[in-house]
């Protein structure tokens, strides 16, 4: 059985090569099972690999509609740290489900079955995986439903459990209308605990507020920073998860949370006060530099968020537990919206592609693999 | 009994106001001693109290030349952040040395001992402070030679301990010719611990290859990046501590750090390698904003790292052998070297104070706040 796959390549010469491969899906093995991708989405992570540092407001279309390549140059100071890659045809998609269309003896009671995966490779028409990487869809859901269950679901509920095991007592979170930030809100509310949702527009604050948020701040409102310190004053939080990275909103958040530390201080230490603050910055929508003033004593640490690294110090048996809680909750603190659903050949559609790209809140994208074909 | 003592004082206008005031002397209770003070190190973390972020290009002599008084505004933005010491006349001076010259009825055995303190208010003619916090000076040491036993000694002692205990085999230093950095080498080579030393200068760099260093790579050479990349593939240091805290080098150490570690990576991940990365910044030389390319995965962390946290993590046994070990090697590992050496008065005098607030490596200020009087 052969179906398409998307492949990313990365050349010697710097060229970025994005096409569909005819590929030969392989047979399952005892304990595996090939799934039909009915549903993919468009993760921020997945842009990392398809197009890497590529600049592609340069990019240049070719091959045919049903075989369309996407080409456009990496720049050369930014080629080093794509060392590792170069001449691999790799192929892209963290997640996504369908339908169990065979099976491995092993695997048997999954034929049929509607089930999400995660693990590469989902941006094509077949995937054979696991039979234990499968998580069977509740009944009533279809792929979707489960096409975004791990990556947004899971570093949701990661940011709480870090929040818990690291002694905070509140959540900053950024980007906070993203798919993400809804379950966040949906997870805190849940859960008690107090979240303080920055976001960039009006619109998104509603939203925010609709589902129940007690704390939303825009930063497009002249009084954006004394309204977050208020929010920090009022809830305590002293972590932040930031999907923004670059420019200066990390920083003023660190700041935000020193002035909270030290309005009750009664002396004045130089070194700022001792509560410890801690930014996360676990995406980058903005991949200008970060700027941070440092205005913020030396109680504090900024470091990346991975949902890959919090599973493995996780373990096991936590990683099963809230895999399990996403499962329940499916079709409602985990349920994703996409604004835009297209086939393979879309996704290498320049048009479509600048608009995706843009990563903009509230215009998210899901590939349907088979659609078209 | 009376003596000088350097102030600083922030007002409600935001105008910053260094002055010398006669105050009383605290007779030294039973565990007491009063030290008349007689060498005392201008470091950048006293400058941090003296001058905060006034705008000192700007500032302004008046009062006599005895009785020397400096103002200089502070920032209106800047104000907030110093809101717990307006109003407060605050005393300088992390450390110091000098002779004991009154002691209480249980510190009798420290009458005539030179002694070095560290604890603030050290500029000044006299300082009175507990037994317990004299470190006694061994045989043939001056005040002069123990006027920085405290902070440099136990700060370059504490960046080892926390590369070991923090599970790092290796050490990047930036503005590595400071007295500081020059400790840092001496106590490396003795524990045999690799230490690449970032300096900005070839003069730097001579100086402490003189004292044995084997890593040193030049911020000023062409080639530096790919030196620092080198340093760092051969001796796989990990953790960083960084003086200067602003501009792009912080983030080009863990940049060079990613690339050493996935040079020898046999499969690319997007999320770069999983080697943990750990820049600390302890200071503030360059006191523009920190610019970070994050182009070096997601594993890493950067924090503030200051002495007395260290020293509080660590507690009072660990702190007791780095002391001991300071005043054991107190005139060869922990020798300090100043360029100049002031009078009270003089350290409020506009051109003096020029040259030490730019705090250039090579070019320490002592001062002997009874010199003159």
């Amino acid at each position: 059985m052969q179906g398409l796959q998307l492949r990313s390549l990365v050349k010697e010469s710097g060229e970025l090569e994005l096409s569909l491969q005819r590929v030969d899906v392989p047979e399952p093995k005892d304990n595996e099972v090939t799934i039909r991708v009915e549903a993919t989405p468009i993760n921020p992570s997945d842009i990392g690999l398809l197009t890497g540092p590529a600049d592609m407001r340069a990019a240049k279309a070719s091959g045919s509609k049903d075989s369309p390549v996407v080409t456009a140059l990496v720049p050369p100071n930014m080629m080093r740290a794509l060392a590792a890659r170069v001449g691999q045809s790799l192929p892209v998609g963290n997640e996504g489900a369908g339908t169990v269309i065979k099976v491995g003896k092993d695997a048997q009671k999954l034929m049929g079955k509607t089930v999400a995966v995660i693990g590469g490779a989902m941006y094509a028409q077949y995937r054979t995986a696991r039979a234990a990487d499968c998580l069977v869809l509740p009944p009533g859901a279809s792929a979707a439903d489960g096409a975004s269950c791990f990556v947004n679901p899971l570093t949701a509920l990661a940011m709480v459990e870090t929040m818990r095991s690291e002694g905070h007592a509140a959540i900053v979170h950024t980007a906070a209308a993203s798919n993400l930030g809804q379950m966040l809100v949906k997870i805190c509310l849940e859960d008690g605990v107090p979240l303080v949702n920055v976001v960039r527009h009006p619109d998104q604050a509603a939203l925010l507020r609709d589902l129940g948020a007690k704390y939303v701040v825009d930063t497009s409102s002249p009084s954006f920073f004394d309204d977050l310190t208020g929010a920090l004053v009022a809830t305590k939080a002293t972590i932040a998860f930031d999907a923004i990275g670059g420019g200066k909103l990390g920083s003023q958040i660190l700041t935000a949370m020193e002035i909270a530390a030290s309005r009750n201080a009664t002396s004045y230490s130089r070194y700022g006060s001792a509560t410890f603050k801690q930014l996360y910055i676990y995406g980058g929508l903005d991949t200008s530099p970060t700027e941070l003033s440092r205005s913020f004593g030396f109680a504090w640490s900024i470091g990346g968020f991975l949902l890959t690294n919090f599973l493995q110090k996780a373990g096991p048996e936590q990683g099963e537990k809230l895999r399990a809680r996403v499962a329940a909750e499916l079709k409602t603190t985990f349920a994703s919206h996409y604004a835009h659903t297209i086939s393979l050949a879309e996704a290498l559609d320049l048009s479509v592609m600048s608009a995706y790209l843009k990563r903009a809140t509230g215009e998210k994208y899901l590939i349907a693999p088979n659609k078209g074909l």
